[in-house]
């Protein structure tokens, strides 16, 4: 059944939901993203994968980017939709389907914005960062991003979340030497020597800055421990696996830099990492759009691929309906009334810009 | 092709080393042991499963056990035999086809010694104590193990070890809350809360009790250490398996209650018990048999088959050649001068017993 641009923006979430559209499986959405917006005249549509960039070219003096990833966690017994009058249920209500809506209610029914638009539905966004979509448009097109500012809906309460905070993952590891159990004195203890890892992390005083007059949180976890070789062995090695999630005022490098000098005295190796992003809530694109939004801005502390246009030196907020602490949650759900307000405040910040 | 009970104890040994028997894998081995002690008119033999009893019936007034296992740990590129002059190599050389050799010997050639013997060769000691072949005879003929005393021939390097230590495993763990990493101040992190479980096992002080003038020494020591969710969320759960080596003064209950106590404040659950046994270096048979081989007694640390002995009531020792070190390693060998030494010893002792 083919997608209704013009239908209210909640049965037009419903709609949504209700397309399945679990990572990897996108190609059903996109088609029927693609047919629609195929009709509008006023857009340039290109498509990389299932991920699709519909732009205005109407010479404004400014550009911005709205964003949101079409696809879902696994199913989960949660669907289709079931509206119940004040809050939408279903798998994608939350991260994402509502703030997609919004996106494709402005895309077909704003021709002539004040500001030009580039909207990006893109795969991919909830496994490995290698088939992320907008990931591999931002390397193979990265003219198709270009922009002053770049809005992603993801779910923030339809409040402006900003910036957002880097990730990086290591293993701290100790080694000893195996010996039998029963002659234990012979061997040495990786595990009981992995106590000072755990005490440290233990007394560990979160970093709480504050940038562009939001209060970022820091977080240095250890998230997984693993030791051990047999029941009657005595352990040569156990390795700690930490996750420092770091405010965007520091590097990549700079964080490793930390999290090595924590660690010191012990063997680490980095497993992962990605930037964060800082607020950019001095560029006058983003000023505007908080104005627009009633200036309620908070930092955002989740990692979210608004780092991807950081990288690409495009300021970016979080803001989209839905609780961001219900993504991912069997029981996710997305207020009515978010989900209409988010269309309307992008609706008149979007007719009411710098012009040309 | 047969064995050979008449060649020397070398040779014998070499022999039965060639005649792989890994645990689940004894039928030839056992075959061919009871096709020749068969032919002892002296001996009266049953077979259980791949385990074989063989008893002298001369109504002396001690009688001994002599027992051995025929299985080894899995192949691991050491088969065949090689025979230096010195050391004789390959797998299950030390444990313990070299204690096994002994026995056939002096199974064969003991027409009537002093003290009655029953020779026990059984299966499936490497692997879970359920299959373990000395286990099921005590526990379908316990009949057939009456006795004043018992050898276990396991490598104890010619020497007696007495006695030997018992062994239990408790899984202490932390619960937590999960949060996501990104928000780590909402949850519990189980695995920092598990920094107090190392700090106090890297703090533990060994026992080391004096009993029968043999001093043993415990350890408490985690052997495995396991705990987390996914790299991006707070664990609640982290979980230390601890093996405690207790000496034989204290039972399976005083252990597991020192151990409580140990990690008093901890969530607790035991997954494996067994008792140790008293050295009971005071009995008659004992204490003629220590003065046999020369009155060098040290203590057994490890735990072994001695302990079903002394759940049946009879004192017993772990006395055979090799070096109980060298057991389950690639490169285990046993040295022939050990071989025979203990052959000679054991036969001076069975034939100048207390007699009639």
């Amino acid at each position: 059944m083919p997608l209704d641009l013009t239908a209210d923006v909640v049965d037009l979430t419903a709609a949504l939901v209700d397309l399945e559209s679990v990572s990897g499986n996108e190609r059903a959405i996109t088609d029927a993203i693609e047919a629609e917006l195929a009709k509008a005249a006023h857009l340039s549509v290109t498509r990389i994968g299932n991920s699709l960039v519909a732009r205005t070219e109407l010479g404004r003096s400014e550009r911005v980017v709205i964003a949101g990833h079409v696809d879902t966690v696994p199913l989960n017994d949660n669907l289709p939709s079931r509206n119940d009058g004040t809050l939408l249920h279903g798998l994608g209500s939350c991260d994402m389907k509502g703030g997609v809506a919004v996106a494709l209610k402005l895309a077909a029914g704003l021709p002539t914005p004040e500001r030009d638009i580039t909207f990006v539905f893109y795969e991919c966004e909830e496994v490995d960062a290698v088939r992320n979509g907008l990931r591999i448009i931002s390397e193979q097109r990265p003219d198709l991003l270009e922009a002053d500012f770049a809005i992603l809906m993801e779910p923030s309460d339809a409040g402006v979340e900003a910036g957002c905070q880097g990730t990086l993952r290591v293993e701290v590891s100790t080694t000893g030497e195996r010996a039998h159990s029963a002659r234990s004195w012979r061997g040495k203890n990786a595990i009981h020597g992995a106590a000072e890892i755990l005490n440290r992390l233990a007394a560990y005083e979160a970093r709480m800055p504050v940038i562009d007059g939001l209060e970022y949180h820091e977080g240095l976890n250890a998230v997984l421990i693993n030791g051990g070789v047999a029941t009657n062995v005595i352990p040569d090695r156990c390795t700690v696996t930490v996750n420092y999630r770091f405010a965007p005022d520091r590097s990549e490098a700079e964080a490793l830099a930390y999290v090595t000098e924590f660690f010191d005295g012990f063997e680490i190796a980095l497993t992962d990492s990605a930037p964060g992003a800082l607020p950019g809530l001095d560029r006058p694109a983003a000023k505007a759009f908080v104005d627009a939004v009633g200036g309620q801005v908070g930092p955002k502390f989740g990692w979210t691929d608004v780092a991807r246009f950081t990288v690409l030196g495009i300021p970016a907020v979080n803001y989209g309906p839905g609780d961001p602490t219900l993504a991912h949650k069997q029981e996710e759900y997305v207020p009515l009334e978010q989900i209409r307000r988010c269309e309307q405040t992008l609706r008149t910040w979007l007719t009411s810009g710098p012009g040309a």
